[in-house]
């Protein structure tokens, strides 16, 4: 960071109202989250974007085991004849999925194809350690990487390679395994909303967008600053499709041989994609506090002065033991380029300490969302940060949220969704017949596609947007990332 | 586990003294460790196995960070002409590793191989980031997996993927390289012998067992219950020779261009094996409490009884407030039969509650060691639990210097080591005059390798075990897993 000022590094990210990808791309690099390497379509995720995963890595795998899961780990390679095993699954991944030929000078008797997702392990594993009713449920998850060829990438949005989570469970019954998709979904949620600011609407995913091999998909998704929607966490209901394909059976407590219901469901790092484009404004990121790697800086002002720097160092301890992630930055670089580059960063609050403020027994306390300062009294500095800290993610939920409410349309024909889909960027409500033709006619004729079927929401005309036809369901359109 | 009976799980475990190659294999899989799968030579880590690989985690991660190391994450495929930058390297590993060659249905302009180690992606992203001698040091870390395409596979020792960490770090001097190199190798040491309750001697790899690549390597050795070796940790010094080969300059602050200086250093799920084959014994696992997914089990007898039931639940939540990671089993099993159970899984604590125990207001704790029953105070618990602990890890490692201490031979002569290798098993110390003609020829007549030329340790004689030329160094022979 030597040698950059203040000036130039805010110069350097594009302003979001001008190219909203540029300002994307600028921000992933600049804010230090990613760095490209010489393995095309992969990043290098690094250590300010990893510390993010990290902290989203450590709150969802708490409220993960709170409700009974348990970690494992699968191999990550998948012989081609088991990656076959079921039908509509191979068909999904097997276009997009890198295979390893060779092991060392030997070509391998069967091709292994690198994990796009783990279904037919767990089915396989699954399949040896489930016996009786006794052995249900299973509730396992890894975390770990995947590989899906993909053509366009983007940093965290679409990438050869991601890191995620990967939940698969085995149930007794139907009413189980259902219970569980929901349940899982509902974590997401509840992490996308009150973790990360990010407001999400629940609900189910088409037929065409369903999860290849799924009975049914659920979806949490989040509306980004420029209109577009980001799917952010899937939850799917497997039936016994896999289990009958892997003959997944158990002896239920009536005597009788069964198929075991299933569900898997995932997030990724692509999370990391949604927070930059929900929250983050020309100045760079703005990190809820849950997940930011600082979450407060410490900014002495005229720290050669008696006393200061002591004063920010007091400061810096007293917020750690209080359990917070504090940095202090009391190198030669001027305050100015300090508070752009931890703007760029989007820590939360920074505190800046200076002579006057010491005397008066304050420090000065400024969001990233609002740059409002707040003059605190250094005795009560524990909870005026709390207070800051839980303010600010109030503030960015209630932001996203008005940009969703004003990027809400209701189309009642085809003409109206069309002209909204051109004119406007965001989600489009509007009635659907439940066919795939209608479906595959707004994507070519409107390019829009269907985000989901709302959990919650009311009918906004009796037919189709498209056909015309009797309307079964209201659905969120737009494009999406 | 429903069905099993108390004595045909522990007879299912072969005796140690009779088969250790089987005695491990039965208690991988007997204790629920890993599964196989149809992807061969790699390992499904089950629940309980990688319940203890978090905890390895979790333990080594913070230490990682108290020393300023960063967390990273790196692709983990290598194009082929980037492996072939650095000569040693890509001896080293080409003839095993896995080789991508096809994305989807498209042949891959250039092979891609699955990452057996990292120093080449870290090199490329060192040389783009590291400018000025202020960005040094670098101290990054991943975890993650890598493949190894080896043809003999053993869960946890050897396997084809296996999970590691991998930490990469540059400097600006040989000497800063050096002493990163001999800190982390004293946080593996640290980690082995008070955390694992595992002993380990310390020292460096002969010029023909260093890593490929590397200056120097250091090791942490432990000796197994059988008396072989284990590899518990490796350190690498590489010098600048790889940042010769990647072109990592920097400009330093006499204002001339220097090559930086580098280390990396790894463990792996390795380590798990380390523990069994250290501290395990014929009912099954006997896990350091460092370590253990279940610290203390709580087993109520005549649980059908007024009042037990809510004995043991208290005596668990207290624990649990404690700190503790505690099971209670209330399940219909008998007591016999969970004594059995958690010994198999290696719990280091249980404790029995029946009706006359809590009339008295005790509880009896065994410890998995040495089965040692001990009636306490049910007010003094959880000082008790704390005690027996660490009483334990005490045992664990006294008992594992002991078997090594039995284990350690000195040989002065060509004639004397070849006895001792023929019929006995363990550390041979026997002085070395440092040409590879001699370490080869002991792998050869005596079937013993270089294990590591001790840090510490006074010469046992002035000529080479071998050649009978003066010697130079002592060095631990062994056989190895």
């Amino acid at each position: 960071m030597a040698g950059k000022d203040n000036k130039k590094l805010v110069a350097e990210i594009t302003s979001m109202d001008e190219d909203f990808a540029r300002w994307y791309t600028d921000i992933v690099k600049k804010a230090d989250l990613i760095d490209y390497s010489s393995v095309k379509g992969c990043m290098i995720i690094r250590p300010y974007g990893y510390a993010i995963w990290e902290n989203i890595q450590k709150i969802l795998d708490a409220r993960f085991k709170e409700t009974g899961v348990e970690n494992v780990y699968m191999p990550m390679f998948i012989p081609e004849s088991l990656l076959k095993k079921e039908k509509d699954h191979v068909e999904g991944f097997a276009p997009e999925v890198a295979w390893v030929t060779h092991g060392g000078n030997e070509r391998l008797a069967e091709r292994l194809c690198v994990r796009p997702t783990s279904e037919t392990l767990f089915c396989e594993h699954y399949a040896n350690i489930i016996k009786s009713y006794r052995d249900l449920p299973k509730v396992y998850n890894q975390w770990c990487s995947v590989v899906r060829w993909e053509k366009t990438t983007r940093p965290f949005l679409r990438s050869r390679e991601f890191l995620w989570q990967e939940g698969h469970t085995m149930h007794r019954t139907a009413k189980e395994a259902e219970e569980r998709t929901v349940q899982m979904l509902n974590v997401y949620a509840d992490f996308f909303e009150n973790d990360l600011g990010i407001p999400v609407v629940k609900g189910r995913k088409t037929d065409k967008e369903k999860f290849a091999g799924a009975e049914a998909t659920y979806t949490v998704e989040a509306l980004m600053h420029d209109g577009k929607a980001l799917q952010g966490g899937t939850s799917h209901n497997f039936g016994n499709g896999f289990a009958k394909a892997f003959d997944i059976q158990f002896l239920d407590n009536d005597n009788t041989l069964k198929y075991a219901y299933e569900t898997s469901w995932g997030v990724s790092t692509r999370i990391i994609g949604g927070i930059i484009m929900t929250h983050g404004d020309d100045s760079g990121l703005v990190l809820p506090p849950s997940v930011a790697p600082i979450q407060v800086v410490v900014i002495p002002v005229q720290q050669h002065k008696d006393g200061v720097l002591e004063a920010a160092e007091g400061i810096a301890d007293t917020l750690k033991a209080a359990g917070y992630r504090v940095k202090l930055d009391d190198s030669d670089q001027s305050p100015g380029w300090k508070f752009s580059e931890y703007e760029m960063r989007g820590v939360p609050l920074r505190i800046e300490i200076g002579p006057r403020d010491m005397a008066e027994g304050k420090c000065v306390i400024v969001r990233r969302d609002n740059r409002e300062k707040t003059f605190v009294s250094l005795e009560n500095l524990t909870n005026s940060v709390a207070e800051g800290l839980s303010n600010l993610r109030d503030a960015l939920y209630e932001k996203a949220l008005n940009n969703r409410n004003a990027r809400t349309f209701v189309a009642k024909s085809f003409d109206e969704l069309k002209d909204i889909a051109e004119k406007e960027s965001g989600y489009i409500k509007a009635m659907w017949c439940g066919e795939l033709e209608c479906e595959l006619k707004l994507k070519e004729e409107a390019d829009v596609s269907s985000r989901c079927i709302p959990f919650e929401g009311e009918a906004v005309s009796d037919t189709c947007v498209c056909c015309g036809k009797p309307a079964k369901k209201l659905v969120y359109w737009g494009k999406a990332y």
